[in-house]
């Protein structure tokens, strides 16, 4: 078996790709980068030129980009059964880059207190935050996953990103995130993710 | 076989998708949307509640956001090359999740105006936009398209983010971009998509 290397920082996107590989139950060995010199030097940006956690080593391969791990993984290990066949991925994919690109650049830009204006909605591609939200939240009532009735790596990747939002209060609640992220969260595997990552951040 | 139905206007992130379906090269129908009340309506909204173009849908099957359309057809078309092997996926996802998230947020931030400060970088997913492009300019000059030798999905997303950034100005000029965007839309199946967008911004 190709080894399987996990480069991150427990203060990180890290927790996301932690949480996927519990969930893949593959053999991994984590390196911690430390923000900062580690994190953007030499050795480091051989991995991942971004000088960015989080990025995977797979026997030849090197991935970065939280979700394309994610994504990458699913493939990579079948068993887990966290994508769907590629015959019936409209779901997985709309909601994978949905997470990716709108829920990820509206809350950063309302982090960064970058609204766009009326005019500025027709080009920026999630439009506005109010509206990422709100899709978000309609979805999140009807379906108990992003794909349906299957928790998939969509989950893991879309379903960090609301987490972290009601955490650092850059998404607002409603009951039906805080419903979702209750329910995903109660897996076995997150919770070893979470329970690795404390230790490490502790060590830290 | 399935239908397949397309919605776009020719002066949109769906002109990427067109080029993608000519790639594949199944026959599809196109729905013009109208920005204004046709995009922002029910019946298009019933589609993509965000009420934005593209958007396809395929059999039962509704797919939105320009990359995980490209990601779809690409895998619900195997036959036309688009897409490595669920276990050869490093890269594909990898560029392709990079250019739905770093390039995207960077390019709408800078014309946005909103520059992270150095301390924002850490959290701001894509870091600076100075990163975003650096990293493609070494990736561009080293290999022909994204995944190596063969042109794939990844090469029509984040391909074409790049060739409107140099269209835009929104992407600084680079030798290596240049040469890339130059031969990507050497395809036939560029030509072919361009030509039917140009004529339907036409008869718009």
């Amino acid at each position: 078996m190709s080894e399987l290397i996990f480069y991150t920082n427990p203060q990180s996107r890290g927790r996301i790709v932690r949480w996927m590989l519990e969930e893949v139950g593959a053999p991994y060995r984590t390196e911690v980068v430390g923000y900062g010199p580690a994190m953007k030097g030499p050795d480091y940006l051989a991995i991942n030129p971004m000088g960015k956690v989080p990025a995977i080593r797979h026997g030849g391969a090197v991935v970065t980009e939280a979700a394309a791990i994610c994504a990458y993984l699913a493939d990579a290990f079948p068993a887990a059964g966290l994508a769907p066949p590629t015959t019936e991925r409209a779901d997985y994919y709309r909601w994978l880059f949905f997470a990716a690109g709108p829920i990820e650049a509206a809350v950063t830009d309302k982090t960064l207190k970058a609204v766009p204006t009326p005019e500025q909605r027709a080009f920026v591609g999630y439009g506005c935050y109010e509206n990422v939200v709100d899709v978000l939240d309609v979805l999140l009532s009807e379906r108990p996953y992003f794909c349906g009735e299957s928790f998939t790596a969509a989950d893991v990747y879309a379903g960090s990103q609301i987490a972290f939002g009601l955490m650092f209060k850059s998404i607002e609640e409603r009951p039906s995130f805080r419903r979702y992220v209750d329910r995903i969260q109660a897996r076995p595997a997150y919770a070893r993710a979470a329970e690795l990552d404390d230790a490490a951040a502790a060590a830290a």
